[in-house]
């Protein structure tokens, strides 16, 4: 098996996020340890440690504004169902994905808020920061854009995107399920108000965690409210981070396994891994180059983006032609529409679809070059 | 150490949950298995059949209602938040959770919706279906009652409550925290419009996983929406159980880790489980009631109840018997408030809290005895 969908999970895992979450699973509730403190403290404290250890990584200063969820869709919904008000108006992008555009698309109704969806530039595939900048009125309350998109791997400029949205007063909402592993962030330099962070994807983490980073907690109300074992007397949500964003249990072995990641980036070094899935994502763009038929969506070169490319053959369907490699030649990607579909119906893919590679920091040059004949054979 | 905290989430658990939540976390992204098929597909399945093995221990006959989250936590917010409208009322008891109680509180402001929060009796610990019935208005619209006290173990009488809703024309949903795994629930029988079912308690699966059973996904709004893998090129939530409520990337390794938990309960057997906690649970209650200046709370006996029990020493602080007990014995039990403060204000113990007992499967005779010998000899 080739496995060239990592943009959707990364697989495999590094092993000591497996074994992290299975040990923090099994002796969790347990955890003798230290001299006569009890497993709840021990378990405790290491989680703060790995709260501190991620927010460390997005350069947060205060890991109590670093709190823990089930992934980027919940850390979206939170952010724009918390924040949001009657008559709000929103900037958005064609890029973005349907856990930003199905919340928003319902707050229209609910809220009466009015969304711009910004174009971006077909070539370099970057959103169009002027008319991002022009769309700005006086009801801007949010600007959300995905670090980089899902389908055509193109990086936004956070920072200029952080200035305008700073010099304007409007909160900025970032989405990097692409990016948080591989492309740099800094939430103070890019201006970012809230980070969504997804644990399963290139931080290496188990599925059903992920992490969002909230500037300014008075600004949002909570997503779910419910028991936090702080002021356990009052009905009321308490005010406190990050209790007051993370109602109920949490997903400890998740967190475990997510912080087990981080340490493996920190390890192997962020941006060997990016330049690693750089030279294979370059491998494959040159090799689809000059295969007959293909059209390669977004931009060519490699500067600036993620591991991630869209093709298609000719006029066949993404899904038919996904369905025959991963049947007939057990390659794993992604047909269809990735869940993007205002990109598709700007590209005007948005029948056909289109196939997405993306390979992952372990992957090798041999499966690349496996997967050109393959296709060269079939096509 | 003795572990008497499995109300909080059961530990340990079985080996075969801390086995294929691993083996699953591992293999989820390739799993080559049957011939040529993809291993998303594969994995696919087995989630679908993880979801009929739940399902069908809810007696829920179509497995597509019946959605994974997060936990009990997010189940109760779903239907609190998706099913109130402006001005409706709503009947709880003074039994009930935080995770209950503070949705509720934030909704009275936000949407102006009225609660009811009926009494328990104080010596059988069920709550007054009378009061309960009484308080039915013209604009109730949900009745949320929890199957069993956190605290003081109490199981209510739930088809009994479920006639009264059906009766009414009003939705009811059950808060089974306490109960999911150890009393039987049929959901048809019961007339249960919505079941929360946390996934770590009794059901011995992984922190960070839970299930809502939805018997008309027609009457609620979902909490997250987002991708889905259907219907990808609309931007609205397309309205397909489970897909509907289940927007994102799941906690997969959590599911079958459910699943396993779920299974082992079957070869156990769910009734010669409770036995043996109600066994364990008798010797501890038993043991108190002998001791001097111990005041148990709730009924005394074992009928119709949880293994939870519930006490104070004198006038002391809960809070502090406890951290005596876990850090120079090693005991894992629980003081305070226990997220039930409506609970505490009937009773009068707001201020000093309850030492709350939980013992577990795993737990012994003889770990029943060394508690009671180490409490004799502190107090």
């Amino acid at each position: 098996m080739i496995y060239f969908n990592n943009a959707a999970t990364s697989w495999p895992k590094p092993d000591i996020v497996y074994q992290a979450a299975d040990e923090f699973f099994r002796s969790s509730g347990i955890n003798p340890g230290r001299s006569g403190t009890s497993g709840e403290q021990d378990a405790a404290q290491i989680i703060f440690e790995t709260r501190e250890k991620i927010a460390d990584f997005f350069s947060i200063s205060n890991s109590a504004q670093l709190v823990f969820n089930s992934g980027s869709t919940e850390s979206l919904n939170t952010v724009i169902k918390g924040v949001l008000e009657k008559g709000d108006h929103v900037i958005t992008s064609k890029l973005e994905h349907n856990s930003v555009l199905r919340p928003l698309e319902r707050l229209k109704t609910e809220k009466e808020i009015t969304v711009d969806y910004i174009e971006f530039n077909p070539k370099t595939a970057e959103i169009e920061y002027q008319s991002l900048k022009n769309a700005v009125k006086n009801n801007t309350k949010l600007i959300i854009i995905s670090h980089a998109s899902n389908v055509l791997g193109t990086v936004n400029n956070l920072q200029r995107i952080g200035e305008i949205a700073a010099a304007e007063d409007i909160l900025f909402l970032v989405d990097a399920a692409q990016t948080a592993g591989v492309i740099p962030i800094d939430v103070d330099k890019m201006k970012i108000d809230f980070l969504a962070v997804p644990g399963h994807k290139s931080l290496f983490g188990p599925p059903g965690i992920g992490a969002l980073y909230v500037r300014d907690h008075e600004l949002i109300r909570p997503l779910k409210e419910g028991g936090t074992g702080t002021n356990s007397l009052s009905v009321q949500q308490p005010k406190i981070m990050p209790d007051y964003l993370e109602a109920g249990t949490l997903n400890t072995p998740g967190i475990i396994g997510l912080g087990a990641g981080i340490e493996f980036i920190q390890t192997e070094g962020l941006k060997l891994i990016h330049q690693q899935e750089m030279r294979l994502l370059k491998k494959l763009i040159n090799g689809l180059k000059i295969l007959p038929e293909i059209k390669i969506y977004g931009k060519k070169d490699i500067d600036n983006r993620t591991a991630v490319t869209a093709f298609n053959l000719a006029a066949l369907s993404s899904n038919q032609l996904a369905f025959k490699l991963q049947h007939e030649y057990n390659i794993q990607l992604r047909g269809g529409l990735h869940c993007a579909p205002l990109l598709h119906k700007f590209l005007g893919t948005d029948n056909q679809g289109m196939l997405r590679l993306s390979p992952g920091y372990f992957n090798t040059e041999a499966e690349v070059d496996e997967f050109l004949n393959i296709l060269e054979t079939i096509i």
